[in-house]
């Protein structure tokens, strides 16, 4: 069943409305695929943004953080905040310098936080992040102690209130400029996985993580 | 000589303060190897973030986007607005699931954005821009009309209340853990450039673009 996410006032996009949407699909891929969110929250009228690790149950996005840091506090006490997710895709040349931009996803959600308090829905929550991260590696981890769970705080966000925005494609030149002898196109950005480094102190050889759903196949190159 | 930031109250780093990092150097090095900054801003005490490209000009950062969108209006009328720039470098396995953590480098900015006026000004300015990414570009594409340098806003912020914060090298595990049968270590991340695509449009074999020096050297892989 196809789930909808209506746009309020605030998520419906203005600028470019043909690149706004609202499908929960599409959200939760955008979600699925990013590792980080960029989350903007406002004290005493003051706004910061803080960038962290996000994953995705359902239709909620979670962050976590030390219980004792100050972007948790804020927001476990009843702040609102925006939650925004960008993977830019690639640059968009074009002929001329105005027409040039960007191939992107982003997703943008408000929502007030939900904080995980169950010492066992916290473990089940944090276990969905090693998830998407690396699959069964939460079964070889020492599991965190109660002191640990403690120093986690986890919040839930609501994904009612999103929207995401995406463009794709080649450059839009105007027709006058289309035989300007300049290179046009797109130029693809992806994130690329690097050569796994061992800790120095690993004296054994153990079984190398297995990449989650995150991870882009093909997007591992060892070399 | 070695320009330093001094940090304000809430510049300066409060959880990890062996992260925080006030130097200048340290700070343009992240925003110029950065393409993507997320801006965050206050209306009616409802906070958004949003993402853009970004670029540096001497201690000033910069972003551009069409006169009329939201933000531009806002942060033009003279709302703060903090600037966060977020390169992640790579994901820390430890042997417990507690101590897994992230290499990255980040810098936040709190500033008034600057509106630029002056078309010459704002020329140079969006010129700087496509340096950082393609340069020579700007001299072979069609420049700016009157419309779109009108229709085009270039916003500056001040660096003076920015911090980089940064987190590098292997997990750091509990020595209780050490022996555990887990592999740790770190997984590094970086951006890819995939293969150029040229426009459809485009009927003749044309010079490819030079990357700039935003393009770490060795992320083009063209295979």
């Amino acid at each position: 069943m196809k789930q909808e996410t209506a746009p309020s006032k605030r998520t419906r996009v203005k600028r470019m409305p043909e690149r706004g949407i609202y499908d929960a699909e599409v959200i939760h891929d955008i979600l699925d695929e990013a590792l980080m969110v960029h989350v903007g929250f406002g004290v005493d009228g003051k706004v910061s943004v803080i960038p962290t690790l996000h994953w995705r149950i359902g239709h909620r996005l979670f962050i976590h953080g030390s219980a004792a840091s100050r972007m948790i506090r804020i927001l476990s006490g009843g702040a609102e905040a925006c939650l925004t997710v960008s993977l830019l895709d690639g640059l968009v040349l074009a002929r001329s310098a105005f027409h040039h931009s960007v191939n992107y996803r982003s997703v943008v959600c408000y929502a007030r936080a939900i904080p995980v308090e169950d010492p066992e829905e916290k473990k089940r929550c944090l276990g969905a992040m090693m998830e998407k991260l690396f699959p069964g590696r939460q079964d070889l981890a020492r599991a965190p102690n109660e002191q640990e769970l403690k120093a986690t705080a986890v919040l839930a966000f609501d994904l009612g209130e999103a929207s995401a925005k995406i463009r794709t494609g080649p450059p839009v030149d105007d027709e006058v400029d289309l035989n300007l002898p300049i290179w046009a196109g797109v130029i693809p950005l992806t994130q690329r996985v690097g050569t796994f480094l061992p800790d120095p102190l690993s004296s054994r050889d153990l079984a190398e993580p297995i990449l989650g759903p995150a991870f882009v196949p093909g997007q591992q190159n060892q070399d």
